[in-house]
């Protein structure tokens, strides 16, 4: 039997189920680093709008950064880079239509918060972070 | 003794000496959400330069919000924003002209980055990202 198994577990790995190929890494490292500049902005945004730092002429900058990213969040969940070290859940691959609204949204909210940053538009934040939530809330592994 | 020292520490409390405030809490929050956003078109652009997704249509995207990072990376540093849960050094605000060339440093290699930024430039790159080594070296904590 573990003969056996050694040898499924070699087959596994030469055929490409369920290990993580270099590209899948690199693409899980990539999109980690879009959410983390996702998140950055986001934060800075809610900083300066609970008037924690004075900076309310920063918010443009992040919205259209935020608004940026947005528009290409959809394409760093490539099919396969749903192994390795990531928090992205299966549902992403498994319901693709949900998760295309999801993203949506997301992008929606950031485009509307975009035109009204200069204004410091609570409401417009405060619908950017319930795109964040939806998402997060049904395709993310909770931590 | 011990009651001297209890008197001591309310005091300090009291008028702030050691203490961080609620609005340098905030500072140093607002530092980190904007580091956060450095950091992470940083990586999304090393992860374009080697290869591991092929989005190289977004690096004029990464490369001009991290200009627009850096040109305001020298305000997130307040004085007062030393204290608390940070890993910026005294050195900052103890040797505010070797802080300041540093930071400069940053918004050069950032400028010169984002004009090239399309072609995919890894010299600019590679400077980009000896600046941010450079002010991390001498003014960020070690982990």
């Amino acid at each position: 039997m573990i003969r056996f198994a050694a040898i499924t577990s070699a087959l596994v790995l030469a055929i490409g189920i369920g290990a993580a190929s270099a590209d899948d890494e690199g693409a899980i490292k990539h999109r980690q680093a879009v959410m983390k500049a996702v998140g950055g902005n986001m934060g800075a945004m809610v900083a300066i709008l609970k008037g924690q730092v004075g900076f309310m002429e920063d918010m443009p900058l992040h919205a259209r950064a935020m608004n940026e990213l947005a528009q290409i969040s959809a394409k760093v969940f490539p099919e396969g880079s749903d192994f390795g070290e990531t928090d992205a859940l299966e549902a992403i691959w498994e319901k693709p239509e949900d998760f295309k609204k999801a993203v949506q949204a997301f992008q929606v909210a950031a485009g509307a918060l975009n035109k009204v940053a200069g204004s410091g538009d609570r409401g417009a934040i405060g619908n950017l972070g319930k795109s964040c939530k939806g998402c997060h809330d049904d395709f993310r592994k909770k931590n």
